[in-house]
């Protein structure tokens, strides 16, 4: 059942996910939140744009572009670890008792999203990204439902 | 006012942030603080660094060579992020409760830098760091008031 | 007294990390830790590593291939650090009240990891790691005694 579960997630979430290049031809992944809060698996989406690269070595940069969201890399056997992750950011980093809140309201979202960081950067080796059995990349949305931008930087290793 | 008083505290940032080359020619920027916890805007510094690389495409790389200190990409539109990122990370990490504490004082600022980390990555796109449009790069201090030393890498994406 | 048993430690510490290459021929890093919650200091490890590479300038980037352990840059001085970041992380992120914990009891160790984070990338200038005076490489074991494994990625800065 949990297999199956998992399954029918991460092809819900593929459906909401595209790749495209943005104006500059740079990869970019887009994807499309569903609520304030939730992680999303774009593993598979940063992978095709690995072997679109051509690039056998070096380092793979994952980058979101807002103030509000982050990048993880965490367990994806189910969605349990996903709720943990939200529940303990809204524990530590509760809503609405924070200064910025005066402007937009979304003060823990900066919050979450300067801890958790906007990128992460994993090794090319022969041409597959080099993750740990258990390890995919999420985006984290903390300002959702939103539409966000997540440009891929392939930089080869020339030794 | 919120447009001006940010102006306001950009230009007394600025005036106390200074780019050179350190001695091995690398590209550094040094910031001196004057509080013990405080969040300072190094975007602009950044900027100038990779327009002198004159590099277009690739990666930026951003890193403070201290302990006590950190990297954080944040907004600034006005100062209440900043002070809501120094308010909760004394409230996750109160002072003088360390082991640490007994040899310098300072536990809770090693504490705070090893969670925020000592840099970011941001991608090169034709010449421009390609930051969100509320995405800012901030030192962070966490044992001020310091002088404080950032070394910047830009790195050529060759493809 | 300090100073000799942090030396003890890290003589200790070097006796379970070895480097090797892996499958790929990709320079890696092997640690046996010994507790579940540690932290263990890889800097000099790193060190042999670029020396290795020949590599002069330009970053890199140290990550560990596991979602329960992580990399941090901090203060080596004696253990007392350390032991506050093992202290403090238990106290933000309880063991036990997790959502996963169903599956596999270590829920705790997920959260901890993806805060972390799996990987840092240090600037490397004149063939020196460039770290600042009190900065060391630690392995972040959050779900031990295990076999981990570091990947190393040293990349040329052409400029």
């Amino acid at each position: 059942m949990v297999e199956h579960d998992a399954a029918a997630h991460r092809a819900f979430v593929a459906h909401q996910v595209a790749r495209t290049y943005n104006e500059n031809m740079r990869q970019t992944i887009r994807v499309s939140t569903r609520q304030r809060n939730e992680l999303c698996d774009i593993t598979e989406q940063v992978r095709d744009t690995v072997k679109d690269s051509k690039i056998q070595d070096g380092l793979v940069h994952i980058y979101v572009r807002h103030a509000t969201a982050g990048i993880m890399i965490q367990e994806n056997w189910d969605e349990s670890v996903q709720n943990d992750v939200v529940h303990l950011l809204s524990k530590l980093i509760p809503k609405g008792v924070w200064q910025h809140d005066a402007q937009d309201g979304n003060g823990d979202s900066h919050l979450k999203s300067g801890l958790v960081g906007p990128s992460e950067t994993v090794p090319l080796v022969e041409g597959r990204l080099a993750l740990g059995r258990w390890q995919n990349i999420f985006l984290c949305e903390f300002d959702g439902p939103r539409d966000r931008e997540i440009l891929i930087t392939v930089i080869k290793d020339e030794n």
